[in-house]
């Protein structure tokens, strides 16, 4: 950390930031300018920022200079990890294909999904039975029921399932089905929730709050990891702009920001960025082209019918031009489709 | 809902749309252009929303044109409502204040903070014993030991006190303490808790989500009231933009625009939307003169030793300047502060 | 500034960058921490960030801690000043009402218009001649056309005219006839323009940037100041962000931000920064509140067939309350309503 | 347009509405649903938009439904155009490398930069001789010195060059020197130059407005069309939001979505997107993955001493594994890089 002092600082309000520095146990160097002062501080960040050093005469900025995050950080753990799910890996070298229904409806149309997942290459399959939905007239999700569901399909297809909860109270019923919990969006700062997941046992795909900087999903993460959970894949999915043209904007950047500061994981959402079906193979393309580890993609037999964001999902032709991505463009990155 | 045709949508489009339409128990008008085609929906739009008409063949766009929430739009109910918080009127002709610590630490810090706040005029305490925190490693609240310090507190000043619950599992515990119930920036769309707050049977104070549009707070609140609690406060707590100088950027259009939109009570917290001392005084009176139905403000006793956003807290001569505006401003804008 | 360098820095890349910044004439203090090393620079920073420390090995980041502007700055020259239009004050202790008609259109709409102004409180004219519009298809205004009819309700009124320049070309011809030359929100980076109304001879006022941080709109403020003209007012009138309940989001934190960055005065236009009739006067009571130097508001004697903003343009009733917000509200904020 | 009436509107005021639409030479179709009604207009929008159809009694919203653009639009140009810089295509099929320095500073380090950019591929050469900068303290370019200096290194190496132009006054000397000429970000309002370069006989490339919507972006297209004009390129170059890890937000979805409004070629701006060196390749394997028809790149060969924006100029190891990219990506997504 770095206290700056103002202009007009007199030598006693510095010493009295090197006085409470130094009572807390850390070290306060001074740098004494023509026009400024400047206290650099070393030791325990968390402790410093208890002390309301912005509070005292004569500060004008404390600048923080280190990541408020430890067991996500790249600093510690410069390899990047591998989470497995289900024995199906997502990390560096491959690129794995996730894809399913938005929501859960019916055993047919799960199972409809997921062979049209399997046929585009995927090997996870993502569904949800419980849905957080903005309004609360829109359709809510089947619940237990759709977890039975995607049991079975598991079953028939072989397919390690990926599944939203969203309800602290609801991770021991899903993590009783599921092979990977998902956090959406809006719950990235449900801390309670962050808790429960971090101690159920499963893997975690952590979706980016649709406002949340990639310092603040990071130390998300951090909520998860320390409960001793460390198998957490991040899911980039579009941050709200001021652009209306698609439903959220890509931060196409944030995929090798993350995974330059964490070792973990970092996927892509395209169908949910975009919101549009005409969008989903430009950004899966561009999401495997930037270097992520995986993207998860909204598939749905009919989706004219769909109960959950069928304008977004893709069907019969996109399906199969789908394929051909995930087959041709790794390679170019120097990754291969993840295969089970 | 209108549906925009596509400058190719042929007649058999425009005809599936209309078949589609009625045979969900709608009408369909369509409006022929020289351009182009548009057809207006009359009817459930909840139910129209199901039927994917943005999927179907020459459709361009589909406009929503009415509210999607219901209880809690002025529409159905012109009046303006007044919510009350252990016998606290928030609503029309009255301005109230909000204040106390954003944390509670200790029972001498509560109780020095509730007497600042009651000499700056302020009738409702505030004060958080669950704290939402973005790091892991920050102070996150003394749980049920802070409710009995504020219940203590409440005996000894007899301020009705206002605490957050951040926690579905915790609501039932907090309720048993608090005279209404808070419900956080981060949680705004964490619908989970907020079903449970609204079955509590206490009044709740819903704070606009950082990211969240006006449309989306107001859903929210709907989440509430379907649960049959209409006493709901909204409370403006600044978005998040590109602006760097202010934690965040407070809304202030958004206080008259919710007014018209809803019949609930809104009021601002200028302390979190701007996150520096130096600007709750100036943003506490642009709430007051553009109509809000109060202010929550936090107040601390010792704010350079506070636990959580000590450098916003007021104290001492800012208390005093706290309780000449609340005193003299509203009365130009129609309004009086709240006495007990 | 503050470099800050990498966990795995080593000594030769601290000592590059001690020997980088003492050859261009500065000086600089090593602070060696447990994890990490931070140098704090003292001395030219413009100069400073031409030496692309940044690109330095080692380098984790820089960090600038001065303020970019001088001119401008209230460090600099702590009293606040006042900007006088035509003999018009603009500044502290006063609150300075400008109306008029966005475009002018007519002889008769502009007199009328400047009628309404009066009536309303208002010293100053606004209206304009060459219009910024979005879409070329839109009425881009009058010329010099509309410049002749203002100066001739000047001479009818007596109120002193403010009016916009969108072209650099054009800062001589609109200076002939202006008593205050505006630079609109989309010039605000037009630099070429900012420095020819610098040489003027005229006040300026500047809208800030749509998209424009405080510190920019000061930078902005200093190329004017830079070419000798520090009659400058800056004016807010409001940001992009997500929420499309109104056409921009009033930032009315500006307004004492800038106050206490800058010793330039800073007003508010209520008018477009929420785009609608039925907020200008809520917006207007929240500026004056906050502390703003003056407004500047639309007003038309037939908003219906304005070509220009006609939607959120004043008239009737809605004059007669502003006059009474301006005459009641700034003596409760310790400022007078200027007159002539 | 669809006017939407609010539900307590009168007959007479829906007559209104209509009276005045078919009085302007439009026709008006009414569907009046159970709540409210809703009236469709057909006819020429740029009248209607001069209606102030927002004014009128019982009238609660009016809502635009074709887009605000003709020449530059597909609607009327299915087909995607081609734009020919010097002979060089830029349009579909092809991938076009545009590289050079960010400032011309030097003969020697405008032709090594140039040497650079054709080692990895480069056709067309940039290099900003007028600069503008947030600060009025930065380096501002070396003006009609710099553009003699593209033309000597254009005649050395047979690069067509592309440079910018900052006011309108300029237009005329900067485009006898370039190929193409650069509007940037923040002069992508700036009308007048728009009108300027739209007449000057040469291909332009329009960067996007950090804070513009694509629309607004293809509105100051159309500004250049309208003079006759059409040799447009849009070029996105990331948008500002609350992210800052990076410089700006990488529009990734901007692509395929200006691609389907208009029958511009777009291309994309990796380096000044991110800011950051490392982000340069990532950013472009996306950009070409998406179907971008170029990227734009600074190359420079001694970045540590660059006098502007050294920090993301891409040199050595970096600009051979540019060369790579370019050469094995496009085919992947069915282009070839451009040659000459």
């Amino acid at each position: 950390m770095v206290v700056v002092m103002s202009a007009e600082a007199e030598e006693a309000h510095i010493q009295a930031v090197v006085a409470l520095v130094e009572n807390a146990g850390g070290e306060a160097f001074v740098s004494r300018g023509v026009n400024r002062t400047i206290v650099g501080l070393v030791g325990d960040v968390e402790q410093f920022g208890t002390l309301n050093l912005h509070a005292l005469p004569g500060v004008t900025d404390v600048v923080r200079i280190s990541v408020p995050y430890k067991l996500v950080s790249r600093e510690n753990h410069p390899d990047r990890s591998v989470v497995r799910v289900g024995g199906v890996p997502i990390g560096p070298g491959t690129m794995t294909l996730i894809a399913g229904p938005c929501a859960v409806e019916t055993p047919e149309q799960t199972l409809g999904a997921a062979r049209l997942a399997q046929s585009a290459g995927a090997t996870l399959l993502r569904g949800g039975a419980f849905k957080p939905r903005t309004s609360p007239y829109a359709f809510q999700g089947l619940g237990e029921k759709g977890l039975r569901i995607l049991a079975d399909v598991r079953a028939e297809t072989g397919m390690p399932i990926v599944t939203e909860v969203v309800d602290a109270r609801d991770v021991e019923l899903v993590a009783s089905y599921a092979d990977m919990l998902q956090v959406g969006t809006r719950n990235m700062q449900n801390f309670a929730l962050l808790q429960a997941v971090g101690a159920a046992g499963r893997p975690v795909m952590l979706k980016r709050g649709m406002n949340a900087t990639i310092e603040e999903w990071l130390m998300a993460a951090e909520y998860i990891a320390q409960r001793g959970n460390l198998d957490i894949v991040l899911c980039e999915r579009g941050i709200r702009t001021f652009e209306k043209a698609t439903r959220n904007t890509l931060d196409i950047s944030a995929v090798p920001v993350a995974q330059r500061l964490s070792h973990l994981p970092v996927i892509v959402d395209p169908s949910h960025s975009g919101g549009r079906r005409d969008l989903v193979l430009p950004l899966t393309r561009a999401a495997i082209a930037v270097g992520a580890d995986g993207v998860i993609i909204d598939v749905h037999p009919h989706p004219e019918s769909a109960l959950c964001d069928g304008p977004q999902a893709l069907v019969d032709g996109d399906v199969r031009e789908l394929a051909a991505t995930v087959r041709d463009l790794p390679p170019v990155v120097g990754r291969t489709l993840t295969q089970v």
